[in-house]
């Protein structure tokens, strides 16, 4: 049976939302264990007695308020984040979700799950929205600033992996993201990953895509290094707050104003599902031996319910052991 | 009197839209000249007879669809673009203001009117929209892939020179985009470029600005090289572009939808203007001898004419000499 780990205490919401998410998920899928990292006071008090639950008890954890995360982590190996990841590098997990601090997560999973065999580097994958409503890979956002050209190669087999079995997309196609579309653009890191990709026999490589394309471009996986995919990211967070944020000023400012939005809320709501990364779930850390999943600090529990049928679909479709497989392959080659 | 140079045949609504700008220049403005190069006929049979007009004749223009417009550029020194600038660079013209492609005109300023003395990297410098409506300069967004420390220090001296004569801004902030707020966070170019602005005289300095706060950072200048700064600005454009496109699906969808829509129509334009970049005018050329705007390239006559504005603002305050003298005070240490 899947067991997969869940860090009760990360995230803005904790512990409320995540449990609210636990409890209809076990009530979804009969035949999925979770393992719950937290207060097992707190958690029982949630759940009442359920089964295919297990509660590793601790009531120590790494705060969203936290100045420096990372060094909370290595300091405290009993906090419910650590305590979920050292489960998983034991196997007795096969998969980990938090809403956790991003950084603690991906240097915890380093340390303590350990990086896979063959693969360099680690990277964080987020699912975007895009306009056909399918989503579309972007990574690195953040784990590594710079990356060499092998390492792009590494993380576009292992998105090229993902996007088939998580998004279940059967033929995936990678872009580079790059300031032009030609061939000979960028620096020299961008035209050496682009001859790299172009000559792989595992990637279907589209060619360079402008970030104006992100939501629209034909590809399923967006690369780029960690530095440049977390400036995109928190660009895009950047014009949504603000449009949202204005939208809702100029609307309030008249009668006529709230009227239209009376009529028209229904369209507004359709509307901002459509670019709800809410809607698809968490970022995937990608590169160590189990599945991590860094759902959204702010996630409620609808946010985090899908995170946690993201671990599952990765723990399910074997993503790890296919990823294995290609990078076993190349070095045989 | 001041002398604006107008590059007639640039951007994909010339030379309709930018003789509709000049026209209305010319009628507000009567202490200005305008020297227009491009077809003699079609700026007569557009503008009639006009006093502060000159014309320079070409029939040649770079075109928008032109695959090697940098080629092109070098090649037909009679273009009307090449012939502003050269007319710039002879200082037959204060300054010049075109909507033709970005890259052919970054490059022929560089050739024609050449680097000014002590500024070793030139910039493009958009002026983008602010949740407080007055602006906000992001520099560099594609002039240089890459930037060294002192050139960040040469581009924030002339942003802050900029934002007070341009944007009339009395103490100008300058931020650097980062991928964290801490002083330590970043590529090591970022920590060298945080430690040279934190210890510069001339540069308020604010610190490092994650991209999420692109419009609503206290800072009056954001600063990144020329990779970065493409990727961020382009992003913007793409989410715009998207969330404009599914409202209007979403809004079309329903009866309901579209008589809210009705009732809202002239708060959503409202919203829209405070977001829209041609409020406030084109990208500047900075580094060279000259003033040099870069409107865009799908400017209507609006645009374009607070594009001319825009012109007159870094003539009329004479910034390349206030630049040149905090330059030459540098050099004198």
């Amino acid at each position: 049976m899947i067991n997969i780990g869940i860090d009760i205490f990360g995230g803005d919401n904790a512990p409320e939302e995540i449990l609210k998410a636990v409890k209809i998920f076990l009530e979804k899928k009969k035949n999925i264990k979770l393992t719950l990292f937290g207060s097992e006071m707190i958690i029982k008090a949630a759940l009442g007695e359920k089964a295919n639950v297990e509660i590793v008890h601790t009531e120590k954890f790494l705060s969203m308020g936290e100045k420096d995360p990372v060094s909370y982590l290595r300091a405290n190996p009993d906090c419910s984040m650590a305590m979920a990841l050292k489960y998983a590098s034991e196997k007795k997990v096969d998969g980990v979700v938090s809403a956790g601090p991003t950084q603690a997560l991906i240097v915890g999973a380093h340390l303590i799950i350990k990086r896979l065999e063959n693969m360099k580097r680690t990277a964080l994958c987020p699912i975007l929205p895009s306009e056909d409503g399918k989503g579309k890979l972007l990574l690195d956002v953040g784990a590594n600033l710079e990356l060499k050209k092998e390492h792009m190669l590494e993380l576009a087999n292992f998105a090229t992996i993902l996007s088939r079995e998580v998004m279940g997309i059967p033929e995936p196609i990678t872009g580079l993201l790059n300031i032009g579309t030609e061939a000979g653009k960028g620096r020299e890191i961008d035209k050496e990953t682009y001859a790299l990709l172009e000559a792989s026999e595992t990637i279907n490589f589209f060619g360079n895509v402008e970030t104006k394309e992100l939501f629209s471009s034909p590809c399923h996986i967006h690369l780029t290094d960690g530095y440049t995919g977390n400036m995109v990211l928190k660009t895009m967070e950047g014009v949504f707050g603000t449009t949202s944020k204005l939208m809702r000023e100029e609307i309030k400012r008249t009668f006529m104003g709230k009227l239209g939005y009376f009529f028209m809320r229904k369209n507004l709501a359709r509307f901002k599902k459509r670019l709800d990364p809410k809607e698809i779930g968490g970022a995937m850390l990608i590169g160590v031996k189990a599945p991590v999943i860094k759902a959204h600090g702010s996630s409620d529990a609808y946010a985090f319910y899908n995170a946690i049928q993201q671990a599952e679909k990765m723990i399910g479709n074997n993503v790890i052991e296919k990823v294995k497989k290609v990078l076993n392959a190349k070095e045989e080659e």
